[in-house]
């Protein structure tokens, strides 16, 4: 489906029904070329974040792309898994085959780091779960960066969280790992909350996954639907923000997703505000820019180009 | 202008553009009674915050209204004014009369006691500025709770902060001070940034207030057009948001401010985050509500209420 | 008992079994004029060491100094007693009389304020408990600074605390008020636990106690044997070191402790060090010296001092 | 020299003056087997650290150790290397010969990881500089605990630091390492300043170094005089400490040095304490033991063991 003009990319990911749609779009467009999947502990357990990964990418027909398992727990302290929002196994609602492809025997550092070094051409890294195999890689391998051609992560807010009143999942969960990543110096694109929560999946969309009378389509349904019920029952939200896929929609089509260079700190200390991202956007503080940070979004734009990875899924099944 | 029927209300503050036209709001609306004014150091320092005061009262026709000075810094660490937003005065643009009444001879937090305890009825303390007179109040004599109806603040923000991204100027100002209110067990409202930046002072409001053919109308355009000046400079912000009178407001008229009860808690430790309010309004961490959070404003209302304040002070005048 | 060619002094304080042994030193040695003493919260809570006070001073025949209470809490967060120190009342051990002097209508912040306004010649305050009376009245009345001629507290160490690993009670207490203190600019000695742990109540002390055959005497040996079976239970002492009088010796006879000038800061953010002084004797951070910080101690001299004014008293009385 | 009876170690150091004394006890004692050194930035950085490491295998007749680098900076924040008390190299004062071994191709994670795995009876890992590496071991592969002995590290301290007030070298260069170590679960011995503080390198023992007339005594005694000279001039030592040597020490004979089992935590978040050792002595805090720490040292029987060590060496060279 992909070929050798197309973008390489690696996901870091902990699926989550999101990521899972992260993936899925990887997978469905050909502009992308995806090297391979590692997965860190997150939303579930790192067992059931590496098993949901195989999944996924069996059900998008891509069983051959690597699979490595990373760290299991943050940097500093201990892992909370958001079982109130993803469910049990990570990936409640849909029915899922038991993946045949198996997980590679090597780290996730390891991996990221060979795919990263070996080929000729620029290698991007998207990452939408907690930044801790990201922040292992570039701490124990820091060569890496000059192949790195950015690395762009769902997490963090310009606003408020939803974890805490200021801090997002991903970040709240390994705040340390996302300082390492902020602090690398390879250019940064943020998708915070400000943005994600504007792409929602409404009845009409998830309608648009269950009208395509497909395998794939149905569990598309199955996933929104289960999410939204989990965002109504905790958040109260009528549906639910879509947030990963965005990071991928970014680097397919950057005119998707609005930026602004800013400063942007990864507040370390703080009784409170542990794991909030602190983004200068009104340059008060002394901090030079580190990041693109997402400050809007085209929210059709961004159906579109997913349900059409979706639609090409699809038929290549 | 005002009768004992009216609401007892004192005022602490740190004038300031938006402070002189909550004081103006507070004295030209009759349903008001102003027991006093006390000031701190904020916006400028204490003896400038305390000399605009003494001249807005004295503008207002509302000389008789007694004034102390109170803490010329922080509870703790040192006291940076806002000079870029105020001026070197704190309260630039107009040309105001030196004021011919004096301030008191007493201590805010003394005033501020004695003002508390000697009515029959509850008293209802607006602050403006930062909380520091107010938290040395509640410190130091404790028993002024059972005679305090209510604490009115404008500070802090639901999202995003000024000073700093997630800190407002009061709070970031003196945070223990906002940190002993807000556990101190009176009925609080927290009127912050996430509804004050709806209230600007925009093109067509300073023409009214110009329109007034008024000394008072005049002033209250040049207090804005400079305060438009600033704001623009630095934040681009096309109209300057009038901050202040908002706490007045809502307590003249509850009804134009939307609330919800939340727990507030201030960030007392984090590196880039000390002095941001972070106020849970999805009930994610285990505290309790102390604080009615306001999350909405019926602008025009706002507006209309302020206006007529100022036009009956013409008339007084 | 004193003249007025003595030194003038007040004592913050919050008894607690040392502090009565520092109030009795105060009382009986004729070089200090004990012009006021005021209560704090720590040991106990408010009323309690305000009537402890009493008692000990009716105890040393000193019925006429006045006393008056002050803060009830510290300035941040909640008060913590170390009733697993000083027992339910504060002082338990010897069956003291209630007091007939009565507190002062005055809060302590105002009789501070006035005592040491009001003398011709500066007056020295010395404070052995949490620092919150002192940093209220330096926050509220700054200009009191001008007639203080030291501030000489116990609390915090050179190296282990006793409230946490690197914390002492008083500093713990109220970290706030202890950094306020420090950074006044007023000249400052600590006494800290890294001398107040040599000076301990062995069996030999409580005997010479004992063996004055007078009430003063019985009740000091009696303090001094509850002391100990807290200190033993609580942290294996052999003896209870008994910290707060070695403050009154630094102002009686300054040689009996050897200081050395350095930088001390209050650690307020700390996770697991919130309320250590930080003294930096190596110079090793960019800090200025605020504080005279007590390194050695003579305890055979500081002994004798004690004794002596116990005996004064014993006569006296 | 060693035979396979022999404990099998891994040294992980920043060589560093101390860290070379600890070197050669390990090579020079036969009860120990060295499987590999491993290097990180700490007293200089890693490049100098490891040449270093290379320079003292060779001078101990033991350049068949593998050694790997590791890594060149803290997991958080930026690296601070101790040039004041070691020199531009990190080995100041002897001229040592250019090393003919090379360092491994492999990242010291990957030796570690390797060197731990591969033998069927568990192994030691000595940590003489700061922590990184070993922490990045145990997060990257967890399940390398299962094959380590224990962990001796010399860092922190019981009481004050070094780099800081309350602050050790090796722990403030990287506090979440410590973090990541103290709670790993494997058996912990901490060897802190409190003890490492007693055994100085005396006139006698210099003396003692170079009365054995042997090019590597002279190295020794060179070493020594050097790390005199610096301690003298930052901290007024009039003999310098010799930290690291203890820690290999203990695993020789750990009748040598008393421990206490007792809660150990790392500030993390202070503004003056980060990265101080918060030890729990008098169990303060809710914490549980998590490690064996050092509270007292046979001074002589150290020394008697490192000159039995050079000793030897001497002869085997």
């Amino acid at each position: 489906m992909t070929d050798s003009a197309a973008l390489p990319v690696i996901i870091d990911c902990d699926p989550g029904h999101d990521d899972a749609l992260a993936l899925l779009l990887a997978v469905g467009d050909p502009r992308l070329r995806l090297l391979g999947v590692t997965t860190v502990a997150g939303n579930q357990t790192l067992d059931k974040t590496t098993v949901n990964a195989l999944k996924v990418l069996a059900l998008a027909g891509a069983a051959e792309v690597p699979v490595a398992a990373g760290c299991d727990k943050p940097l500093v302290g201990d892992l909370t898994v958001a079982d109130d929002i993803h469910g049990a196994s990570g990936l409640d609602g849909p029915d899922l085959d038991v993946p045949v492809a198996e997980v590679s025997g090597e780290h996730a550092v390891g991996l990221m780091r060979r795919l990263i070094v070996e080929p000729a051409e620029p290698v991007t890294l998207i990452a939408t779960g907690p930044l801790t195999n990201v922040a292992s890689l570039l701490h124990i391998h820091p060569e890496v960066t000059s192949n790195l051609e950015r690395i762009v992560f769902m997490g963090g807010s310009t606003d408020r969280g939803n974890t805490t009143p200021y801090g997002e999942f991903n970040i709240v969960t390994d705040p340390e790992a996302a300082d390492i990543v902020l602090r690398c110096g390879v250019p940064i694109t943020m998708i915070g909350l400000n943005v994600t929560h504007q792409a929602l999946a409404t009845t009409e969309i998830i309608a648009e996954f269950e009208g395509m009378g497909t395998r794939l389509g149905t569990v598309c349904a199955e996933l929104m639907t289960f999410f939204a019920s989990t965002y109504l029952r905790e958040f109260g939200f009528q549906h639910p923000p879509v947030h990963d896929p965005i990071a991928v929609a970014a680097v397919l089509e950057p005119s998707l997703v609005q930026t602004v260079i800013a400063p942007v700190a990864v507040e370390l200390t703080g009784t409170h505000t542990r794991g909030a991202t602190v983004v200068d956007l009104h340059r008060r503080t002394p901090y030079r820019p580190n990041a693109d940070v997402a400050v809007g979004l085209n929210v059709d734009g961004f159906w579109r180009l997913l349900m059409s990875a979706v639609r090409r899924l699809n038929k290549s099944a």
